[in-house]
């Protein structure tokens, strides 16, 4: 974990979320890497659903997942971001290391984008929450 | 739809997939592709669950994923795969489609690859019942 | 299955909803008993998307389910529903059979009831709809 | 919230587990209800999936669930627990409130049991372990 994050939430596997093979399964990850996205505009001062019921809509445009060492039941983990500007996708590097030993479990990369009343377009209030990391 | 694949999957949405934007949520895609691959491994004869018993692990090393055209509740689709070996890897290449107009919603990209008692290995099981693909 | 329903729907356990016990995880009965409803609703001709646009909501307000038999990896399963009205309430009872053996896997009471405009209500549609199963 | 518990967990709704009416879907209560079981049993010293591993299957016999508050995106909760034994079931009862008013949103009753090398048994180690509820 060699790494600077903008963002970090800590979490811990449900074992719901384990499948046969006694591993998180796959699906579950990307449900882990929107929540880590969500809290971390929560903590900017924008909830996802309060966009979503102005007709903003952020939605993934592209997401590319590598998994690396599995977690598994019982494990705490921390699930880090960063983010940078591409045209007009959000893109969100999004790492997840196993919290024992920080082992990197998974390194996502998420294309965002937003819908604004049924049409791509930028968003105002997320350029300006996140400006500064842009 | 003006490609070929080797095997095609009818699945219809579940309300319960939706969320709150009314569209079928990330995760699930990775739900409906991997219950894609493991329903072809069965027609292939092979079972993902009996291939764990004998210690063989199917696992997914990397998975790109663009999402074009969402699923909406009451939406029929066709989930559609072709495979071809990259080393170690299988790689599937699995496009989504809504029924109604053919309309490409999502194309993927997974590489997987067998762990056989623990450790990365080729799977004379999977290469015998898929040589004929590659 | 010595019992006579008026709706009925085959499904397939999917891999991911097994957890580590290799069995379906309890949670997804409900996603199951969930499903099962709105198919029935839409060979009624109600959608449960719709009615929620037209300010409807359905809502489960109880649920019961007996654990019988387990679901497994590859199983197909008859879901199978009766409904009832019991004063403002639509009543569910449904129960799902391993296919294979008519085995008995849960028994389920679901006691629904519809929220119009933010109201405890009786539906109109779904009375029309229903009126001769009561 | 004027009733005492012997385990109590503090969670937060995720984004992903609501549905197009914008509430909690039914099903992931019942994840939130065994999440905190388990959680549960590891303050015992307990873990869900080593007893697996030593052939001892907790399963779910029964559950009834009333529903009386939805959960909405961003809610905080506290899921609370109490433990009785009838017979060779362990019995808990699970009620979960809403953070912010203490609202009551589920109350539920959850009957365990457990298979020991496939057999429905007595387990030495949850009696010893849990001995001081009942």
């Amino acid at each position: 974990m060699n790494k600077d994050y903008i963002f970090q939430l800590e979490m811990n596997v449900r074992d719901y979320e384990c499948d046969i093979q006694g591993i998180v399964n796959n699906a579950n990850y990307l449900h882990y890497l929107e929540h880590t996205r969500h809290q971390f505009l929560l903590t900017e001062g924008i909830s996802f659903i309060k966009l979503h019921d102005q007709g903003i809509d952020c939605v993934v445009a592209r997401i590319t997942v590598s998994f690396k060492t599995p977690l598994r039941s019982d494990d705490a983990f921390l699930s880090c971001l960063n983010l940078r500007k591409e045209g007009v996708r959000y893109v969100f590097e999004q790492d997840i290391y196993r919290k024992a030993d920080h082992q990197l479990c998974i390194r996502a990369k998420v294309d965002t984008v937003c819908i604004v009343h049924g049409k791509l377009a930028e968003c105002q209030e997320l350029n300006e929450a996140f400006g500064k990391y842009f």
